[in-house]
């Protein structure tokens, strides 16, 4: 939605929860009330409009009033907010989440794919550890959910697994506790040669799209990471954030305490203004490459085996987590 | 990119081509020539920073040069660009083609699936037809490409075919030659219930994707066409279009023209300024929902069998379409 039709909506807002008719100046006063940043003027010029559009009208001396139409307008107009872009859920995400990486403690973001138990084959998992080994993963550790399990924040039907992978947003988080905002701009494809990262093939904005960027290359097999963990030649999944260039030394340290805590997640860090593959980023903003957490699921995709997986599905405890060398073993057990 | 990057780009880019020092007056003359809006003192504020980021020197009375450290920026900025986001892609097609519909003559933009040919079984060929007989496609007409066609703007290796389907850009580009603009907003999985669309559930903005949304939606096996011409409750590919809300007579006189013809798309249309299963728009401007060109082709991956698609693909004179009833017949003239 522009700026001008969500003015136009908070205009409808107001009047639509009020029981009263309202002035153009107390509208203004509530509007501005509300972090709506619109003067008096503006006001009246929407209000014009709205009026010969018959969303409103005018009862002169008294203010306008909402139409049923107008509140038509203002209820359908919430139904695009709730499909919700990604970029709002990330945000959502990293503020409910509360790891302290100097206690270890606290709980951290997961994707959750759903995997039917017949497709966890051991060549697949040989592959999954690799893509762990090469550290084109978000750390060292995952998590399983059983079938039924609420904790999943996705249905886990019978004869299937969650596999839970720690999603990068958990840097966010944690960095948002330090008081260092994070940008996450958009996900995309890595192109690697030679295990060396060159350029993004595909991107999608995290503010343009419903859908996590990671989860539509992953699911429609543009992914490569059996290529990638082969022979360095493939194409990862990663997602591209800035910082405020006055924090990177922060950004540095707390990434490196995730790293040896098994979040590790940065694959590269540029220097303030300094653009990263090919992507700029403004002068006072610090571009970084993280790896994107579903990553190691690609695998199932890319060998034929269809799978579901959610995004930033769950909150879950940090003790929750094992490492990917365990991951067997704890199969075998559930 | 954000407007401060690109306007910063755009002087680096100035004092690139340039073999002289340059003042900032001259930068700012050379700006506004360009189109780009800025003044003489956001041009020298500019000029500051990058000075001080050691992307451009200041020599005093006879100016400012790039360095090289800011040549690689320049170059490396355009990485961005050439990755190029839907919207760029879409605006250019719409421009390039010329179909005539008084005169049924000139190219339409197609999209091109490339199918091997075992999967094209009678069981999914009557499934497409169906998609095609319920008005869940860009109109009534395709076309095959055979192996090394360079017509098809993607390469069809032997043993497999290329379907052309109608792009729903065609309606752009029709519009655009009657002087009408399109603003091509989001791609999305509509929702339908007993036939009737009821709500998008997922979305992907064109400004922010460098991939066809509705080809992420159809290799993702999001989409549900099987549903959708079985018993009327289905997800189908849509777009959402905004046009001039005074233009919209026309927009339904020529979208009736082109349905007539074989290339009909409009799903819905809105009134101006009202907003459209949940999606508001401006007030000088009305909704309207088209058909994907693609969605036939969704039956292969929704049946199991994995193809390529590619949104955009070509130009293809009219001529080359034919009506899908005729399918199997010109696949068995193959």
């Amino acid at each position: 939605m522009d700026k001008r039709a969500k003015k136009r909506l908070a205009i409808l807002d107001i009047l639509h929860r009020s029981t009263d008719s309202l002035s153009s100046t107390r509208i203004t006063e509530l509007l501005n009330a509300q972090g709506v940043d619109i003067s008096e003027r503006t006001v009246r010029l929407y209000l014009q409009e709205l009026d010969q559009e018959g969303f409103t009208e005018n009862r002169g001396r008294r203010g306008r009033v909402i139409t049923d139409k107008g509140k038509n307008e203002a209820a359908a107009s919430r139904v695009l907010e709730r499909i919700g872009l990604l970029s709002g859920k990330i945000d959502a995400m990293a503020y409910r989440m509360d790891f302290d990486p100097a206690l270890r403690r606290g709980s951290v973001v997961v994707n959750v794919s759903v995997v039917p138990l017949p497709v966890i084959t051991a060549k697949r998992l040989e592959l999954i550890k690799k893509v762990f080994s090469k550290g084109y993963s978000m750390g060292t550790l995952l998590t399983l959910f059983k079938p039924g399990d609420p904790g999943a924040g996705i249905t886990i039907p019978e004869g299937h697994i969650g596999i839970g992978t720690v999603c990068s947003i958990t840097l966010n988080g944690v960095l948002l506790r330090r008081g260092i905002p994070t940008f996450s701009r958009f996900g995309g494809l890595l192109e690697l040669h030679n295990g060396k990262p060159t350029r993004f093939v595909d991107i999608i904005h995290y503010d343009g799209t419903s859908i996590d960027p990671l989860v539509v290359f992953i699911r429609s097999g543009m992914a490569d990471y059996v290529g990638a963990v082969t022979d360095g030649n493939g194409l990862i999944g990663a997602s591209f954030r800035e910082f405020p260039a006055d924090s990177i030394e922060a950004v540095h340290s707390i990434s490196e305490q995730l790293e040896t805590i098994g979040l590790g997640s940065l694959l590269c860090f540029g220097n303030p203004g300094q653009s990263l593959f090919g992507v700029p980023v403004g002068p006072q903003r610090a571009g970084a490459i993280i790896i994107g957490g579903l990553n190691p699921m690609s695998i199932f995709e890319e060998t034929g085996a269809r799978i579901q997986s959610s995004a930033l599905s769950s909150l879950i405890d940090f003790n929750r987590l094992f490492h990917y060398t365990e991951f067997e073993q704890r199969l075998a057990a559930f």
